[in-house]
């Protein structure tokens, strides 16, 4: 059902919209007789006026939303500390909302937005999102969406990504350097943005090196970590077991440990790993684990100033549309020699 | 301002609640003569109906505010998902507000929430907190709360809890059986139950042991990380240094391993660590740690079960007022003998 607006009411009582305003508002400037009109009409149509909308009360929400899959992750908690630092500057609060992995619980989440509760909305996609309609709808609503890290390509919103395709190649280059001769892959769902760059830039490293790409070799994550431990375990039990590991999900890290403790194989002498992750402790690992370390922080700020420009009606230039904030390879003892 | 409600509308038009309600919601039940009363009267006390309040729509917002102070901490992050888990179950959404331990953020928040944003909150408080008076704000707006884990004495919401004072007991005494003969204590603000609690079983295990208190060996930590890390390590370079240490805070940990590393102090053959963590990284890293491991997932289950219950208008029992679920010890090689 079309919500009735003030401007549909204007129309209907050939009043003008900001007649309808003062007189919902009972303002003194307004006739009582007019007031009994507008207010009438307002019944008859089931007009809900909304408190947190501007053109009612004059004012925002003040709260933006950060819809995200989770944050029991440390990309997450660094990109939520990095927008909350900067909308808290101009007055905002921030509202986050989880979606778990869960396309439907996403769309259900953005249509809960939709009715003025936020001013704007960060948001990174499920892993099970192909389609931007829903954030289309939002969009079409008037709030103001920034995607970052995870994004869509038919979304016409600003974007704040990291160079997973680049760095994801480094991350394979560094470990055939390493002596690495047979490289497995374990990413999110392939729909998903940047597991797909992920796999794109491991498997551009390994084509360039002359290696064969295996789809044994190549495993997708599950939500269940029993199920991805016992995948993990099966990938390192092949007659030719992989001798080194990119991972593109944080999470996974510990069930590379796990598995390698459970079958006996030492990291990095038998299986050589690294990891896309922002985990703090990743230098205090046995063994320290080499990472993929993206500017969660960085992304976060970036993501939120551009989401307060739009919110200012200011102008976002050409250039901010798409913004790339490179990650970094560390190295640490899991990818190394081992000696 | 006294905020208008349905109620005042009916008593004074000297009509029933549901009349009111019903001529609102411009039901065909109600005459045109007797809308147009009730709508001027609503327009001339400025009533302004709440688009989320069972009381106008006949549905509630379905959404459950989450308080919390970060979620940069695994223990947070789980229940999270605890509370997720039980919520969804029954059609309701959550929403996180995170105060980032800044008691002005937490008093925002709650007045933001009061305005049928949510339904009910579950909530910890922040480590500035040392009154209810915001809380008991909104519980008055017949927002129920529950509060778990940081709660406060003076709110009468039901709180779940773990065992705080008996946990840093055994974790102390577990450090006095293995020979530690200074031990040291990092918490967070004494303000928060949580750290009086776990402080005073630290201290009650000494007391017991005939061991001296001294205020030296207590740390009260700061927001700010690089202080903390000197803190550490001026406490570890104390003429009688501390030969084990229990932290109460999760985050804690590395620096204590960042210190003993730059000290070049053994852990654990020159300092014993226990810490309260949920990390589960605890096994994988170098020594792996001991913690005091909180029933995080659990807690956030059954502080969610008690407010759908609130929601649902069922009795809470007596022994649902304060809930007490136990946290383990559990033991890893910080705290051994590091043969």
């Amino acid at each position: 059902m079309q919500q009735i607006t003030i401007k549909a009411l204007a129309r209907e009582l050939n009043l003008s919209v900001s007649t309808i305003s003062k007189a919902l508002r009972d303002s003194h400037e307004i006739s009582p007789a007019t007031k009994s009109r507008v207010l009438q009409l307002a019944a008859r149509l089931d007009y809900k006026p909304n408190p947190y909308a501007s053109s009612l009360r004059g004012k925002k929400s003040r709260n933006i939303g950060i819809v995200i899959p989770e944050v029991a992750d440390s990309f997450f908690s660094l990109a939520i500390n990095g927008i909350d630092a900067t909308v808290k500057e101009k007055g905002y609060h921030s509202i986050i909302c989880l979606t778990h992995e869960d396309f439907k619980n996403e769309q259900a989440i953005l249509k809960e937005l939709q009715n003025g509760r936020v001013d704007g909305v960060l948001m990174s996609v499920s892993s099970e999102t192909t389609s931007g309609k829903h954030i289309r709808a939002l969009m079409e609503q008037h709030v103001p969406v920034v995607l970052f890290d995870r994004v869509l390509a038919d979304v016409p919103a600003a974007k704040v990504i990291t160079d997973d395709i680049a760095s994801s190649y480094k991350a394979t280059q560094h470990l055939l350097r390493n002596g690495c001769k047979r490289i497995a892959f374990i990413g999110l769902s392939q729909q998903l943005s940047i597991s797909a760059d992920r796999l794109r830039g491991y498997e551009n490293a390994l084509r360039e090196h002359g290696n064969k790409l295996s789809s044994k070799h190549i495993l997708t994550c599950t939500p269940d970590p029993k199920k991805n431990l016992a995948a993990i375990k099966k990938l390192l039990q092949q007659k030719d077991r992989p001798d080194g590991i990119v991972t593109a999900v944080e999470k996974l890290a510990p069930l590379v440990y796990q598995a390698c403790g459970q079958l006996s194989l030492s990291i990095p002498q038998d299986v050589k790993l690294v990891c896309f992750s922002n985990l703090e402790l990743a230098g205090l690992l046995n063994p320290s684990l080499t990472t993929v370390t993206q500017p969660a922080y960085e992304m976060g700020q970036k993501a939120a100033e551009i989401l307060l420009r739009l919110l200012d009606s200011k102008p976002v230039h050409k250039g901010d549309m798409q913004i790339m904030i490179p990650s970094r390879l560390v190295e640490r003892n899991s990818s190394g020699e081992g000696n």
